[in-house]
């Protein structure tokens, strides 16, 4: 057997289940994917599954303006100051538990969100090893692997509030996934976000502000990283608006494709 | 037997377990405190028992200035604008699974956090059913019951940071406990706030500008609340300095109290 390199959440009929991808089927593992596990039932069928969010992050970090482009942008869009704006040293924010979704489930638009509600497509590191005052050139060995997540954001709500609890966190707003991708390498990797099957923006992943291991070090100064703890590494260049009706998918080269309908509530 | 109404997790031979307060001793259960239960093991002398932080929260949320005088003195001594920093709706902000200790831990003061490490001391709401689109007046039948929370604070960062990260959520930054308590009276609690025995601050507990109430049915018009959800409900009055060698406890009478000693790390 070769070590698996894709790692799923899955719905089965005992509940929700870990398990990797070996050519066109799931097999389901016991333990855990972050430790002790080993191949358990039979090979399910990986079309026709329903795949989950791949992790429930204990604690779920986001990274902020991240990349130059993105930067500009929001400064411009939303009329941030450009200087003020540049993060000075690597700083984390937190998303929602309650907010994560999996592939294909549906963004749900609250009833009364302001307009333009925009996707992030953003890499989605997962920690694989407890760390704690690691340093930058060891930070990557504490990495399990990748996903994508979508940092959806409601503008409106974002700029009125004094946190980013409904603008961010509303039900919904968290698609993580398709699964968790080993064995990367980070600078061949390409983002595209595409509405409707309509490329709208798209960006060199690993062309951040601050590295991973930048972040990692960073937080690990105060804070102890955890297995299966996510960080969302930001996005780049423009936003595209979601509405009813559309379907945006987050592609990153080299990793999958995060797909989800946006409906009305 | 009567209901009971002090539920704990305390440390075991066989990890963390839960359990629920009879006379002088903790009853082991078996299943989920939130669910179906039933008491399982022998019961273990309280005393002497290592309590652990009674729940961990999937999503912790933070009230922010919910008092009157904690607006007035937090203005006064961060120099905030009084009239914008006034809670004109109950809004939250996010705390992390990985800043909790429990009773008795040591909070300790990462080696270059800057002077004017505070005390916040709150009420802490667990959630026990699921709630979305929850009415103010029903509210508190999605109440589990109570428990005391420390929301820790380094001013120095939490003024120079772009997020409450490291400020409020640096490692040991976030003491719950002792126990949850049930079948509480609000309008008769009171939090006492002492700094190595020394009364420091009290104020009536429920005397907030958002009730919990409100801020439920605030919470739950956007995002869903499961059972062990936590929400600190904000402090009031002035906020003591902690210092290595201290011990800080919260008292709120008819929960109990929340002791922590204080170290450099």
């Amino acid at each position: 057997m070769t070590t698996p390199d894709r790692w799923v959440r899955f719905e089965s009929a005992q509940g929700p289940r870990q398990g990797y991808i070996e050519g066109e089927t799931i097999v389901p593992i016991a333990g855990d994917m972050f430790g002790d596990w080993r191949p358990e039932a039979d090979p399910v069928p990986l079309t026709g599954a329903r795949l989950l969010a791949p992790v429930i992050p204990p604690t779920f970090y986001a990274c902020g303006i991240n990349y130059a482009g993105h930067w500009r942008t929001a400064a411009e869009e939303f009329g941030l100051d450009l200087d003020k704006s540049w993060p000075k040293y690597p700083e984390v924010g937190y998303r929602a538990q309650s907010a994560i979704i999996g592939p294909g489930d549906p963004i749900i638009l609250p009833a009364d969100v302001p307009p333009n509600v925009q996707v992030e497509g953003e890499l989605a590191v997962v920690i694989g090893r407890r760390a704690k005052h690691v340093r930058p050139e060891d930070a990557l060995d504490h990495v399990f692997g990748y996903t994508i997540g979508n940092d959806v954001s409601a503008r409106g709500w974002q700029f009125s509030d004094r946190t980013f609890w409904r603008s961010k966190n509303a039900d919904t707003f968290k698609p993580l996934g398709p699964w968790i991708r080993r064995g990367v390498d980070l600078d061949s990797l390409v983002t595209r976000v595409s509405v409707n099957g309509e490329l709208r923006e798209s960006f060199p992943t690993n062309r951040m502000i601050w590295s991973i291991a930048d972040y990692i070090a960073a937080i690990t100064r105060y804070i102890t990283l955890i297995p299966g703890d996510v960080i969302i590494m930001g996005t780049d260049g423009h936003c595209p608006q979601l509405n009813p009706g559309d379907t945006v998918s987050i592609e990153i080269e080299g990793i999958g494709t995060l797909s989800n309908p946006v409906v009305a509530e």
